[in-house]
């Protein structure tokens, strides 16, 4: 439940009532000029209040979410990242790079190529999650002071992942937007920790996540008070394995329509191949992304994943894979 | 198991060796110069034979299908629906019209308006498929002569669809495509006896069939004399219930890749809502459909099945709709 | 929608009356002192009926099925197969023998065995849902007479399957319960027809039909005049391949709930493997199971289909399985 | 991989060698007499060893896992949890309470309760994973004071849930088995953080985690220094809704066959619904587990999170439910 003060009220004494109550935990929230108490717990133990400190109390109960709403106009509709702004309205956004950052030069000389070719940001992640203590698992922390070098020498903002929530601070520091990977949509520590960050947040769905459930754990971010979370479908479970992960379109049209956080889409691990990549990449746009963040690497001969190489686009050709999807996006629009 | 014939062997003295065989079945096949006799049974059973008569024969084991197998030539890549090229090299192919025929006036009147669209069939069932026999069935065999009257007056060739074995004759007679629904994909008996008809059929792929599956269903067709099947995607079952079916773009790609039958796409049934239509069909499109078969109608309210009129897609937008197919095209040819 | 006739009604006005509708179809159905008119179409349709000739409507809207709910005590809870009832209140019900009926003096043995382990019934089909043509599609209908010898012979009553409904009146008079397969659970064509016979049907689940679907399947064939459904459940598609099947006691439990038809478990089509039969079956009568159908066979290594030997259960090992049932049987009941 | 070295050499040149590979991550691990170097990353990296110091290289490249193979006998077969031994060849071990710990006096007196049941083990987390923030998530950190009450009191051993890895340290001093939850057994910085206590770990099965990720879950503990998993199956997704989660006995017989490590089952979160945990919790009895968890508690009705009470079990039923579960154990072990 949200508790909506007026802009006189206290807060804390507010926090503090609920907080007496067993089975409720409470925290004040503030955007702009409106101010909450954020309440977890049953909604019939949060004790009334008189209209002289609060507006409105806001049910979650049904849908778990409110924040992010776009009806109630809190989160805003365009979330910028190193500058540049995604979201509707916006021209699409392009993200590249590998998927686990590796060799120092290699990403540097990938970098460039990104941004020669159109692109916005670069994509490449330290702390990678895997299933099995033997997978290559990143290069963890001590890989954060290359990031920053390559992202100062290439001019391209940085989209890094975290999973550790003791990582988030220094993560943060170094990027300038934090990814959760799909596996971690449900960490709600993490999700938590991301809520006191200045950083933009690139949520990925969750594998098998409904529509609801990704949207909610927005809502932990927005809720702990980082109201800028960009949105990732990146394909989702299913018994077809045509593709690595089936492209969920029908979400991205469905998150359009429910809230105004940015979506964006990551083709690459949707397609798991190369050949496809380009496909669902443009079939994402025309069901409403704002933008796409491709793997894609200078020399993919040389990743310590050799298996990761086979879903690379090629980096000659993601100039022309920007230009398709704009054209798309136009075709889109005049629908 | 197919046994491959010399140009001069009788078929029928290897068709009697290996009925005679407990446990084995098996029936002469003929495609242009090519024979063979078609084996159902345990591979190991099969005897040997000399090469007097027979070229090869051909394992189906590992996968249960070979002659939809785009490598061995067989089946053609383009089916004539009523006069028009179905395939690749070909334009995209566009069927609309109501999913269930009715009233045959309206039906006559959609017939009309789909071919002004720029359409080249009409699609229409009179036997449906459903799960409880409350639901409106069909107008069954009494609307046959209703299908064949509006196909002569709009000049338009009818795919519609057939459930029952016994049908099956009735209803070639009066189309020009015939449908077999994804429930029933599996259905062996009625894949049979269109294997004995000189018409095209519109397979649909099962709601949950892989690709794999789905081609050993149009090998069923083929297997009994008919290499003119047109396979039609029409979305997978998903626990993600944005729309009705998830959209499978990968299944697409991938029967682009294995087969040279033609292959199109019913975005109605897969987006389950009007206003997701036009995404699916042209995701689909990117993904190498060769055609679309839309669900239109001009008068929606008067359905039989107030709930189907909710994915109609708008008569009077058909023809945008087609001309971005053939734009979203374009761009996937010059990938 | 049911429309319920007073006993002294003539039905034939109201299903004329019905039938003039366009989009309806109506035929009538009598249950002992019970008589309606069964009307396909939507239910706003229907035209309105005096309390004169009618007791009351009820609608099918919600669920799709009335009949077989068991608190409209119009189906039976037993269902006598060759003599021996099933259901709950009765001993559990046991069949055995395999998938596919082969050689026949193997089959022979094998239900002697059956029968001597405290079977009930011999399982065996002559025409197999198979998803290649080059997979063994069974002895067909030439089998029928050596099927009766051998239900002749072994003095137990014979389960068989149908898939064409052409054979259903020839399979009718062969067996004592007539069995659908999974895979034809949706085909509304066959169940229409077994509901015109004089014989149990036993109604397998489909691999991925909601427990409301399968009802409306068992509907489907009351409606059309027999009452007497045996559902057989035989797990269903999951993600995880332990098994051939993920076990639905879910489903068990909820069809006892549900309906008072009779509902027993096929353990080796679950299983998949003749180690894990034993676990499956017994957890299938925890979850309220009336009886149980297993594969077994005396000869596994004759079977025409090598592949099926690895999930027959040991024959010799089949009376202390029936034992363990039963003796899991008493614990549920404890419970 | 793993490398196996002698009992007289030393790790740590082998640990710097490897690390100095980049893409590798590599640290030294003990068992016993065995000791070894895991090493994290492409196995092709790795520098080959003399047989000075390496007994062997234990490739995990096909599965992902070695040390918790059975047939490598690393992993106990028998974990003790506060005094009572778990695993094959041990009684049933029995757990019970509720699933977030609440007011301190009714856990207390629902500890009392499971004891005089027959239970081994105290239940009750104060950290749960949620999907909304607005959901009660546990007491927190400030309810360990309470649980080593309500342990001490009752002489229940307690197991409770752990979430972020900055609790795990207090979690340990409190509790004599810590759990890790479903949604958690892909964070493999918690597991991680698990594999360096002394406590045994009860591993949640994933939601939709095939039995080798579950596995390589385990083996990311083991991997970091803890041999003491007890693996606990829940019930997978599924389309099928009858109970809230499927019941999955083919993995409780495929953790059999591929570990040593124990087994048991949670009934409650499978089953979702009290009258159904009987049914569930003795079929994965029959399918082989070790033991069971179950909710219970004395005051349903006093819960904070109402919407719990209808899965928690009768706790006047409980002793029967136990009595019942070693009744089934014996038919398993005859079957």
């Amino acid at each position: 439940m949200l508790i909506e003060l007026r802009p006189e009220a206290a807060a804390q004494p507010i926090v503090d009532l609920v907080q007496a109550v067993p089975g409720l935990t409470a925290w004040p929230l503030r955007y702009g000029e409106r101010r909450f108490v954020v309440v977890s717990g049953d909604e019939d133990l949060v004790p009334g209040f008189g209209a002289g400190d609060v507006i409105a109390t806001h049910s979650t109960r049904e849908r778990g979410y409110w924040l992010v709403d776009r009806e109630h106009r809190i989160v805003p509709d365009t979330v910028r990242v190193g500058g540049v702004s995604v979201g509707r309205g916006h021209p699409l956004w392009f993200a590249g790079g590998p998927c686990a950052l590796e060799e120092t030069d290699a990403a540097g000389r990938t970098a460039t190529a990104v941004r020669e070719a159109g692109g916005h940001a670069l994509r490449g992640g330290l702390f990678k999650p895997r299933s099995s203590p033997y997978h290559f698992l990143g290069r963890g922390r001590s890989g954060l002071a290359d990031l920053e070098k390559i992202g100062h020498a290439s001019g391209l903002p940085i989209v890094t992942e975290v999973m550790d929530p003791r990582d988030v601070e220094a993560v943060a520091e170094v990027a300038s937007c934090v990814q959760v990977d799909a596996r971690n949509m449900h960490n709600r520590v993490l999700l938590a920790e991301l809520g006191r960050i200045g950083r933009p947040v690139l949520l990925m769905r969750g594998l098998r996540a409904g529509v609801p459930e990704w949207l909610r754990a927005a809502e932990f971010v927005v809720a702990h008070g980082n109201p800028e979370v960009i949105l990732c479908a990146r394909g989702v479970v299913s018994f077809d394995d045509t593709l690595a992960f089936q492209p969920d379109l029908g979400a991205l049209l469905a998150v359009r329509r429910l809230t105004d956080l940015p979506v964006v889409f990551d083709p690459s691990h949707c397609a798991g191949r190369a050949d496809a990549v380009g496909t669902v990449a443009l079939s994402a746009v025309l069901a409403g992304a704002d933008g796409l963040m491709v793997e894609t690497h200078v020399d993919p001969g040389s990743l310590y994943r050799p298996g990761d190489a086979h879903q690379m686009y090629p980096i000659d050709r993601l100039a022309a894979l920007f230009e398709a999807a704009n054209v798309v996006r136009d075709v889109r629009d005049a629908l």
